[in-house]
């Protein structure tokens, strides 16, 4: 962090990121110094998916929480590279699961490498990280981590349990992507918080940020998947529904449609599974027709706004700005 | 454990399952227990694995070495359970792997559910020992437990690296199976002992103890799969030369073979993959018919002697017969 900020003072994300550049910067180096395996492939692979970043979102979560309370240390590095690496880790599983063959506009590591080195390339950065937080961090954080990762995989197997399932509710959907994506960013900020110093009760209070932060970015994502550029987005869009997966654009699309041609030729497509390109290009016209991408993300920001009010105890800090940028940011993103 | 036993005394492996009965079955009832996901498929495919089950052999070690020192509480049941999850879990990734159908002679995980839910069955049974190990073991344990999990990981994409490669040598063979069998099995053993209260010297003991011990048991299984009543061994024989893998067998075989056509076809059907019964047929005749086998066992039983060599200083516990026990029952087994 270069220099400190008022508190209250309305920061953008661009200067949240300038803020934190060097921590962003030092995460990044972690990130590839700590890929420590004697075998050349192994590492070839992880580097491979720790280079194809992403926006490191994660990692920026931990540092402004562990500053909250004015932490100076620095093993905040270290987490924020922990974090990415489990997140990194879950995304080469998902990959290897779906068959995808792009991941952000490159090539998946499944496609490069096949299936059986992805994963074991998947089992070895998660590993990693347990091993880095064995290392030098309290158990508490280690455990919070632990858990968030059994969370993670429950909310996958969820999915999967639901794909195609036209019968999902919004209740289930909101459950999935809680264990999924929210998760582990409840997670981040909760540890970076405990790292920081924060009291049990800040401590908590990260944490439900984290969780309806992360909600609102998860239902963002699912959402773009459907209306982005595909240019910006790296992949082609209705990825969710090319595999089954059915998200909150396309629940909201079924409550709204009126039974009849249309409704069924929906759900149809949908629990048939691989839909091609003319099927997908009628559920986004569809979504559009309806609101149902716009409704989508009204929630969201419903959700952003709602994670604010968990920080109402960091209000004198020069940190809370930064966090209410980051909720900001992952509202307006378009990518 | 039931009563305890003079040092010295020759005890049979019978007798070593009787001493320990009550801790195994307590390990047995931990492991079914323990799993502990909301997800009642996630549930249903770890019971199933873990109830495919198997020798326990690497539990057994644990309690063993947890008592050398007289160890008199009930960790050692905990720290059972979670070895053989990790083991589990390894198993369950390398059948999705190899797409294996059987494995202990019932439906493989993958075959019952399919990958995508076999592979996240795998994973939240990894995560769970680690959550385990949290909650009550000390941190040098856990770490060994972590760096043996990484070991085990590059073993397999070693393995995998070397398929169908006829110039695999003996070196890499060993280098193979000490990360990916021999290093569970040396963990476990030193983190039965350091539980027990080993002193340093001692857990190092135990560490070479479980290598050389390790190495022995992955060389008869290797072994086995040439040689074995297929009936007992639950799989079809030759499955490592289906899959391309070369064991120690076979690169004896190699090595003993004269130029000419006979070394050239085997050569031959081990690059080119995928071989059928026919060919495997051949191999096996060709291995018996130059003592291949035979001398693979050999190799073992000379592994498992020198295991022996690093208990010297456990000599006066009641509990060291029991580990000769084991050390000699591994080179006996005949499944």
């Amino acid at each position: 962090m270069s220099d400190s900020v008022e508190s209250n003072r309305k920061l953008s994300y661009q200067q949240v990121l300038a803020l934190f550049a060097s921590d962003l910067e030092a995460i990044e180096r972690s990130i590839f110094d700590s890929l420590d395996s004697r075998n050349e492939l192994l590492q070839e692979i992880m580097t491979y998916i720790a280079r194809s970043g992403g926006k490191r979102l994660r990692p920026l979560l931990v540092c402004i929480c562990a500053k909250l309370n004015g932490y100076e240390g620095q093993d905040h590095v270290a987490l924020g590279n922990v974090v990415e690496y489990l997140h990194a880790a879950t995304l080469l599983h998902d990959d290897v699961l779906d068959s995808a063959s792009l991941r952000r506009g490159a090539p998946s590591a499944n496609s490069k490498w096949g299936n059986h080195f992805a994963v074991l390339g998947g089992d070895y950065l998660y590993t990693s990280a347990f091993d880095i937080l064995l290392r030098r961090f309290p158990r508490d954080i280690i455990q919070v981590l632990c858990r968030a990762s059994l969370d993670m995989i429950e909310g996958e197997v969820l999915q999967r349990q639901w794909r195609g399932r036209t019968d999902i509710t919004e209740g289930t959907y909101f459950e999935i992507i809680s264990l999924k994506t929210a998760s582990l960013i409840a997670a981040g900020c909760r540890t970076g918080g405990i790292l920081g110093g924060a009291s049990s009760a800040q401590a908590r209070n990260l944490k439900e940020f984290g969780k309806s932060l992360g909600t609102a970015f998860q239902v963002i994502d699912d959402t773009l998947d459907y209306i982005a550029d595909p240019e910006k987005l790296g992949k082609i869009l209705g990825g969710d529904l090319r595999q089954g997966t059915i998200t909150l654009p396309l629940i909201y699309l079924l409550q709204d449609l009126p039974a009849g041609p249309e409704k069924t030729a929906v759900e149809e497509l949908v629990s048939q599974g691989d839909p091609g390109d003319e099927a997908v290009a009628l559920v986004i016209s569809l979504l559009e027709e309806h609101g149902s991408g716009t409704k989508a993300l009204a929630t969201a920001a419903k959700y952003a706004e709602a994670s604010k009010e968990n920080l109402a105890s960091f209000a004198g800090s020069a940190m809370h700005p930064a966090l209410i940028a980051a909720a900001d940011y992952i509202i307006h993103r378009s990518h």
